[in-house]
């Protein structure tokens, strides 16, 4: 057996992507929308309150094209957490007008691929800490796919030897980090949890880099040989001053 | 032709997964959605007993993620009485307001892979009963996936000899006892009753030991090389007490 | 070009796989219920004419999960009669409360692979003739799966020789042999009518027989490193004494 | 590069399954129904009218099993007449009753790899012309199927050059001749126009031909090794005179 | 790591595709639907005086078989707008009766493995600058597919050296080079945008010149080894008068 790759796991996390039914919504009155409307901003606003207490981080973007209409990325200490927010956003007057159309459960997660040696508590980390509790960025715009290692034939990334796949990831590590300031990149683990194993979540201010980074990565090993990838969804900020002209009809 | 792997049969095992209809649902009133809570919870009570008697168990768990909001787990004697029960279920009140998702059929299995020796009937030993009648435990957590082993090209499972499979799995076995009294494993036989060959049930009061096990494993041979994966399911407890607030609106 | 398999062909069949909407049953009156199930009857009354006839067979299943509720399985000497059948279910009211789910096209097929030399005509010979045109048993269990043989890099069933596969499926009709009085298997054709090349229908009393058949199969290499398999259905027979309960609401 | 086929290619096909809503269907009271029939036999008549013309040929069958009821294949010299036709038939009555299932874009087509060497246009030889507009048989039966060649690790038909090309298909319509007054075949390019690279649609008085001509033809290298086979639809004629019966309720 | 190629990218695209809910269309009164026209119109009107300002372009098609009634397919300098026009579109009362069935994000895309070397910015290139912000043709005719490079096995494009790419991709583009004037071809990038790597649009005034060169392509080995296909779609132009027939009932 090959040596397991070790993990630091941070909060847990739910990509939830929906789509509006456009027809309903217009059947209600200025009025109704704007109180739909409204319970939305009150739940945003406990959500801010979270965040800004630490305790969690959340964010809205709008997809383009069919797939969705916005996502909400939200991130908490606990699956239960995350459970309750779901549940209390499908509880919602806004959820009877959006159509579900992907979710993803992961946690975010750091691999000792790239980690040196230590003896103190990673957990205690101050800079770890910061990327298994992150704040989410106000990025203009948002792009997430879900992730596997391939297991195939003679292209199997499980059977590697740590050294080998140690030795990739800095290479791709690379890549990421020469991107630094232009997109920043959040991984969450999905072993176990959803059916890839890993989400990858990017924000930039730019939406061209994410282009950028991902073709250039394909030319790398690791994912040349060892990625297959699920589907992709881009999307803009959906900010609190463009929610308004985003629901209105 | 290698030699068949053998097997231990319990009790018959269904995974029903729904999504609940939650834009009729508000349209109920209190005293309705009551009543149609407690036909379920009538429903629930039998189950109750029949556990009590030890002639099946059951568990109930909400989902994370758009694939289901809850799943319903059931064990019973016969396949005769599995289906009579989603009969029943389909024909409550609740069901109008449900929609399904994703089920499993299957059957509690033990192989012959890990067993020892022995000439006593092991449907008689005591500790090997308690694993194929099992009582499903109120863990925080549960954990759901298909799988099988692969047949593909040099990766074939099944064209493998008895002691280069038993060999395997006693390693990967090895893994499993490793997450002893944090993740309790229940794997049901679906050979010639459902789409995979297996299903995994998981249960654990730390989610991140889902996660960590299934991880961990994917590192080793038999899944590195012979695992192929159907959807993963991960959800928190429905005890009683949270039924209330889950269907509340 | 590899030598091609003959074949014997009897009675086509059709798989015709049904959800039950019950929401909408529900909302039919007890008289209303009862008069759409009288006439499902009267259908079922002709069919067992004709199958007393011995000009076709048929069975119903209750199916276990949520892949369909219940399974119409239905053999007659054309195409056309099959067709028919089919559009008069589809005209009757119980059709109205029903949602199809999966169906499957084929014949009743023997192949040459097990046959011995003969200068008589098999059309003629009885034996062959009870299986070709076959008076389906009322077993309590059923078990439906299509299946493929692989053609897939240096698994391709069909560029070996004759005599390679002769041997294999005679070592593979030894372990249905030793299932006789067990599991009763129905092969049927489908090969330029549906989407694999084969239908397998089993029927037991004891339903693991299913499971201990399918898997210890798996281990032989016709179904180790040729056998490509669809999706898995399993129910309980639906005898008229059961299909009261069934409909009852 | 290998050399590429040639191809002479005719009229354009359309080929468009549809099921029908018999629910709504019954829910129109006779006289309803019938003046639905009548608009839809007076398209059939155009098309009649335009068939004796000798602008384009069509034919339709009802479809056994659940991916349809009935399709119609229409064949036309122009890209824009298939889309006129398609928007006519969606804006019926009819079609109000009908639920689009599948449906098949392509040209008439023969290739170069059996053609003979001639100096001639082979777009004024009667015999080609014959095949390229083609008048479609009142055959009883119909079957339809979509397939690729592969393009597959060592089975790759797109690297092979054009003379084992032209040997396999030597061969492989050796196979198609030996069925010739059984079976008529009509292949149409979809290279460009829809998912697959080729659709096949045979026509016979006996439905079990298809079956025997298609596995034959699958021991035959050019489909063991080469041939990507998509869903098969198989059907009855529905001649006018079965039109009435097929539609009444 | 393979020396990963670069890219010159213009405008962000938007293919939208949408099938017609014509049962509800033709609920609509005349007067009605001329309102939802003129709607439609008005928007179409907008984006015309984009597309003479230079600011974007667009394209309508009209497309055969069931997978959708009509294409949009626009052009703008920010993901924004795309996203902006979309959700005008979904709140214009056509969409009410339109159906979504597919779309495409992407950015029209040139990669250097044609480019001969150059100090001066490409992006000040006029020749350059019209493929890169091109005005769309009002072609016939229009076919758009999706498409991958494969990674798999030893067929892997992105392992390949820049050499072997930069060498077939040339002998690729003359065959591309061979339909000038016959076929106008956009190619835009969607790494990190959709589920494949790039998109395809063909424009012609005959039909056949689709099939012709994406066959004569496929023997090329970049497609032949290399190319994985999504789904094609063909249409006709939809131009100003032809839409008042096509959305006439």
């Amino acid at each position: 057996m090959s040596e397991a790759a070790q993990t630091l796991d941070g909060w847990y996390c739910l990509h939830d992507f929906r789509s509006i039914d456009w027809s309903s919504w217009k059947l209600l009155t200025n009025e109704e929308r704007q109180e739909v409307t409204n319970e939305f901003l009150g739940l945003l606003e406990k959500w801010n309150v979270t965040e800004n207490d630490e305790q969690g981080t959340h964010a809205l973007y709008s997809i383009v094209g069919q797939k969705a209409d916005f996502m909400m990325m939200i991130l908490r200490p606990t699956m239960e957490e995350l459970n309750d927010i779901e549940l209390e956003f499908n509880k919602t007057k806004l959820a009877e007008f959006t159509i579900p159309t992907y979710s993803y459960v992961s946690v975010v997660e750091l691999s000792n691929y790239l980690a040196g040696e230590s003896n103190e508590d990673p957990y205690q980390n101050p800079h770890i800490r910061s990327r298994l509790y992150p704040k989410l960025p106000q990025a203009k715009y948002s792009c997430f796919y879900p992730m596997d290692k391939r297991r195939q034939g003679d292209d199997n990334w499980y059977m590697l030897a740590m050294d080998e796949r140690k030795e990739m990831m800095r290479s791709h590590g690379l890549i990421g980090r020469s991107y630094a300031g232009k997109v920043k990149q959040i991984i969450t683990g999905s072993v176990g949890f959803d059916d890839y194993e890993w989400g990858v979540t990017l924000f930039a201010d730019d939406v061209l880099q994410f282009k950028k980074l991902v073709y250039e990565m394909r030319f790398d090993e690791v994912s040349a040989r060892y990625g297959e990838f699920g589907s992709f969804f881009v999307g803009n900020l959906l900010s609190p001053t463009k929610l308004d002209s985003f629901f209105h009809v």
